[in-house]
């Protein structure tokens, strides 16, 4: 049963749209209840499903009418809980924006919907030789509207960018139902860079409805070098070698024992179970670049302590390299009942350092962690295996990944490389950021959304959360656990 | 003679820096009326040039408190009057802002205050094989704070990108005095996309003090093909073959006769001064690679039409080929007493419609148009011939720069590419957006500036302006001249 408010708000939304295309039903409602981060769960009054751009203004009008909060989504394989409904909110799903619209192989431009999947962009560009660069994990089902809500990333972003470096033009609907077009087919826009700014903005500046994205030639080869060594820190100088060498390897990735072997009992990838690391790292460019840069890598890996190298001598063999990398997660979530993904960034220099400091927080929580990341953007992912049965757990895999991330911002780094704050790291951000930062943010988010009606209690988090935060840290010496009630 | 409010401004100022820092004398003021955009000429109340970030704050605050607006200034290159002083108003110039703080080869970056010269940092980069890559054609003489202003390109940004591009951070100081670090040393930053927001907001939002650059590996080859063509719809076609080939050159400019021909006779660069066009396209990576493409470039030229070609083949004929081009502008200057440059950024499909377009509208005002410019990027920089001393020729020129940009947006383009808005295309602003985007816009400035005391009357049109610049537009049915008493 709808309760009075929810009745209301549903009578005013099938005003402009079918009613097939709003859900209300607990049982329907139930699968949006949370993202790819789903330790946190909540159910939003109703999920609309709008498959036109008419509709997806009405249903933003109408909630601005309301005073109801708006939760936009994709996919929903977020990592970070950038999804996660209202409880007093819609939750406007992108699923039916599923087309490619156009694609211009002169331009190098593909114009799509935002629900098409990252992966299809590739698909659709094929024929002309073309693809689209960024390539998170969940390429497959994540949807390049999520990509740009939350800037993602992927193995190869290191040489060609996150998705801000990636698109060209975005059409955004505004919570009061107004249509903007920001950048366009032109190198450069006039007027300031509201491509930029919505992007990554996790859905608290406006609901995107179309994507004109970049697409590159294909490189002719790529070939993949896989190192091991029999220490994280050694790999993690291998990594400032290459760079440093002027080489930009197409990937340039890394995972620790706990992961190699996870990896290698879930797909048998041919990884060497006794290495306390490896590296991964992916040359690409005409035949003639990549023997060249290879030959570099391979001495460069040799002098810096690799105890054994393999190069992929196939496309075939290549893809079973990266095959374990891309598995990393699933392959973890064989081995612990829970795991938790962390992604952090930092300096490159600071490899050694953190990679120590995460082992000293495991220990401390009582906890194993495994890492792999993309080791030449200094972007980690550890994952934090816990058993969520076993009481207390939980609360210690949280306090862990904040102790994590806030070693990332104590090394100069940021406490997101491509998942985005979301609900799970917005305390965090109390620390990334001083109070006359997150003080700008709160100000630009008002020239978009004055009611903050779009995604409330994601990604930017109030001076007096903060100030709780803070307090509560300095008097219990302690993280806190951060609680689904407070929004 | 200062008037009383001026005195009362420079007893302010003088409170927080050394009265030898403030300049007040109208002989002194004098070289800061203008900046490369000539034809436009104000004097302001006072010039500061503080030495410390302090002091650009004490500077901030005491304009703040007494409404007084401030333009931020570098070296003054600009071409589309962004540093145009205002009346009633502070220049606030960066040149003491001139030292390198840091370059660190490892994370490929240098840490440099705002006056730097562009072409400074890639110097002091150099003993470490890397280098900046945005290199706008004054990149001499213009600063990097300049360059994060109007998100300055250059001949190379078709494959290395825009300075938006090739920033990691920013120190900014608001109209409050408050100190903002945007971005950072990872490869992404939490929150909203700051850093992208202020590169290109042409001093509106803030006052960089401090840039932190990306630094780029030295390709180890480069060398260029320089094409003849009997039309320019057949080099424009030509440039269309190269980027659906799949190729992505270093740089590929097009100069047309006029062009070729001033060029010629000022440099000898041995440009072929019959052709109707040249495009002038460089390929940069390894011997191999750059092998392999020039190869297939000069077979996609021959087979598009080109009449002749030569390939530099040495690193000094490679720099003679380009120093034609670099030096377009002044040579320009010298075959007419005055010149305009435009700057517009169209798809690259409308390059010939659009030449064909810019010919009919010199035609139609009686000027003389050459052409030269990024042709791979689509971004147009039409050099309109003039004589300021013949009654009414100024006034012509502006009418017709206004036109050829309004061209530009008809086909799906942009009214800059790299030099920004400024002064000069503020009525242009209101051909390009809808009243609703600029009122975006509008809010976006209330959020940074809310008594719009950054730079005011450039970039960013008020709607009355552009509600005024409408009705003249189509009572008249002629373009109007901007007059500076307007702002």
């Amino acid at each position: 049963m709808m309760d009075e408010a929810t009745q209301a708000l549903h009578a005013r939304i099938t005003q402009g749209m079918p009613e097939r295309l709003i859900l209300a039903e607990m049982e329907d409602l139930r699968p949006y209840e949370c993202d790819g981060l789903a330790v946190y769960r909540q159910l939003p009054r109703l999920v609309v499903l709008p498959e036109t751009i008419e509709q997806v203004q009405h249903v933003l009008r109408s909630c601005c009418a309301l005073g109801v909060p708006v939760v936009a989504r994709g996919a929903g394989t977020g990592l970070s809980g950038g999804a996660l409904p209202h409880a007093d909110g819609v939750v406007l799903s992108l699923a039916k924006f599923n087309r490619v619209l156009a694609i211009d192989p002169l331009a190098r431009t593909a114009r799509v919907q935002p629900g098409v999947r990252n992966l299809a962009i590739s698909q659709a560009a094929a024929a002309y030789g073309l693809y689209y660069a960024p390539d998170p994990s969940s390429q497959i089902a994540c949807t390049i509207g999520g990509n740009v809500a939350e800037n993602a990333g992927g193995v190869h972003c290191l040489k060609y960018g996150l998705t801000v470096h990636n698109i060209r033009a975005l059409e955004v609907v505004t919570i009061d139902g107004e249509r903007l077009r920001l950048g366009g087919e032109a190198l450069d826009a006039a007027g300031y860079d509201l491509l930029a700014l919505l992007t990554g903005s996790e859905g608290l500046l406006g609901v995107v409805v179309e994507v004109t994205v970049k697409l590159l030639p294909k490189p002719q080869l790529a070939q993949v070098v896989m190192a091991s060594f029999d220490h994280v820190d050694v790999a993690g100088a291998a990594v400032a070698r290459i760079i440093a060498a002027g080489i930009t390897p197409g990937g340039l990735e890394m995972m620790d024992n706990g992961c190699i072997r996870a990896a290698e009992d879930y797909l048998h990838a041919g990884y060497p179970v006794e290495a306390a690391a490896i590296l991964l790292c992916e040359l690409d460019g005409t035949a003639e670049e990549v023997a060249e840069d290879l030959a570099r890598v391979e001495t460069l890996l040799r002098e810096a302590g690799a105890t054994a190298l393999q190069v992929s001598r196939s496309e075939e063999e290549r893809l079973r390299f990266w095959a374990g990398r891309k598995a990393a997660f699933p392959a973890v979530g064989r081995i612990s009942p829970d795991y938790y993904c962390m992604d952090g960034t930092i300096p490159r220099r600071e490899l050694p350092r953190v990679l120590n400091g995460i082992a000293a927080l495991g220990e401390k929580y009582r906890l194993r962690v495994v890492n792999v990341f993309h080791a030449g953007d200094g972007n980690l992912h550890p994952l934090i295996l816990f058993d969520g049965n076993a009481a207390g757990e939980l609360e210690r895999a949280e306090h862990l990944g904040a102790e994590i991330l806030e070693l990332c911002v104590a090394v100069g780094g940021a406490i997101t490389g491509e998942h985005g704050v979301g609900f799970e790291k917005i305390n965090q951000m109390c620390v990334q950021f001083a109070a006359l930062e997150l003080e700008q943010f709160h100000a630009l988010k008002h020239a978009f959304d004055p009611q903050g009606l779009l995604n409330p209690g994601k990604a930017i988090p109030t001076l007096a959360r903060c100030a709780e935060y803070g307090a509560m840290r300095v008097s219990r010496g302690e993280l806190p656990f951060p609680e689904l009630e407070r929004f």
